[in-house]
C-alpha cells in the first residue's frame, strides 16, 4: 500500500530540517519504505480537506490503505510497529523505547516549545528579554537530567529505536540557542543521529523541496 | 506479577486528582488490574533510587516483574497493550487511539503546561499579568480545534479508549482556571470521563493518600 504523508509546502524554518515531517521521513527511511509526499500550504492547512487528516490544522499527516494518522509520534510509532528496524523485539525493551518517545514529545519537548514561543509569538513584548533566562533555565534543567542518563552511552537504551529518532529530532530544536552544546554528550547524541544515512536521506529530501 | 506504581507522599494539589498517578490509576480500574503504591516524598523523587525508575525524577512510575517504565503516557499505552479494555481490537482504530494520546500531550498539553508555569513559577513577575491573557488565548485555539472535531460524539473516536482517557485527563486541569467552561461539549466530555466507575475508583484512590 502506498504511503503518503503531508510536508509544508514551503517550511517556515526553510529547510533545516526542524518541521516535524523530517521525524516521519527519518523513520520510514530507517524502515526502507518508500512514501509519496502531499505538499500543503498555510492556507490549505486550514481547510476542512486538511482539518479532516489532523484537527489541528498541523503537518505531518499520515495515510496507508484506510488509515489516516495525525500527530508525529504517533506515527512513527505506528511506522516502528508495523516495519522493523524502529523497536527491538523484546516486548519489555520495546516498552522502554515508547517511554522514551513520550519522554522525547511531553518531558523535553514543552520547555523548547515554550523557547520558540517567547522568541516567535512573544519577540516583541517588553518582559521577554527578562523572560528568556528562566526560559531557557527550564530547559537546561531537563537537559542535565537527560544528560546523567545518557551518559556514556551512544543511544537512550541499548540500540538505536524510534525513541532516540524522537529524542534527538527534539533536540535538534535546540541547536540554534547554543543550549545543547552545554551538554557535550548529548550534542554527540544528536550528531550520531544526524549522521545515520536514514537521517541524512530525510533531511535531504525535506531541504530539496524547501529549495526548489 | 504484582504491579507497583509511585505516586506523591502529599500531592501539591491536595487530592483533587491532577497529578499524574491518578491517569495510571484511572487505566488500571478501567482494565481490572490490582496494584501497589509506593509513596514517595518530594525529597526521595531526586535520590538516586527513584531516578532510576524515572530519570526526571517524577512520578508516577509503573514496575511490574522485570520491566520499570516512566511517562505517563507510555504507561497507559503498556496497560492499553497487555489489558484489555482501554484499545479497541481493530489495528487501525488501535492507531489511531493512540494519536489521540500523542494529542493529548504533545498538542493539548503544553499550552496547558505554560499556564500552570506561568502561575506556579512566574506568578511574582511583573510581566504575568499582561502575559496570562495571550497564554491562555493559546489554550482556546487549541480547544475550539478540539471541540470541532468532537461535535456532539460521545468520545473522540467511536468507544472509549486510552486516547479518551489521557484527553480528559489533560482537559482537568484546565477545570479551575474557568476555561473548559468555555467549551460545553469538552466541559460534558470530561464529565463523561469523570462519572467513569473506573475514574472514581481512581480519584478515591489518590484522595484517600492525600487526606489520610
Amino acid at each position: 500500500m502506498t504511503i503518503t504523508i503531508t510536508a509544508f509546502e514551503r517550511s517556515p524554518d526553510g529547510g533545516r530540517g526542524l518541521a516535524r515531517d523530517t521525524r516521519v521521513r527519518w523513520a520510514l527511511e530507517e524502515v526502507g519504505r518508500p512514501y509519496d509526499v502531499r505538499l500543503v500550504s498555510f492556507a490549505a492547512m486550514k481547510q476542512p480537506e486538511h482539518l479532516a487528516r489532523n484537527p489541528f490544522g498541523q503537518i505531518p499527516t499520515y495515510e496507508e490503505g484506510g488509515l489516516a494518522l495525525f500527530e508525529t509520534g504517533a506515527i512513527v510509532l505506528h511506522i516502528a510497529e508495523r516495519y522493523a528496524g524502529l523497536f527491538p523485539g523484546d516486548a519489555d525493551a520495546r516498552a522502554r523505547a515508547i517511554a522514551w518517545m513520550f519522554a522525547a514529545v511531553n518531558t523535553i519537548e514543552p520547555p523548547i516549545l515554550d523557547l520558540m514561543t517567547a522568541k516567535l509569538l512573544e519577540g516583541d513584548k517588553p518582559w521577554t528579554g527578562e523572560r528568556l533566562p528562566l526560559v531557557m533555565d527550564r530547559i537546561r534543567d531537563r537537559l542535565k537530567q537527560l544528560a546523567a542518563r545518557l551518559g556514556d552511552g551512544e543511544w537512550l537504551d541499548g540500540a538505536f529505536s524510534a525513541g532516540d529518532l524522537m529524542m534527538a529530532s527534539v533536540l535538534l530544536r535546540l541547536r540554534a540557542s547554543g543550549i545543547l552544546d552545554e551538554f557535550p554528550n548529548l550534542a554527540a547524541y544528536v550528531a550520531r543521529g544526524e549522521a545515520r544515512p536514514a537521517y541524512k536521506r530525510a533531511f535531504a529530501a525535506q531541504l530539496a523541496v524547501n529549495t526548489r
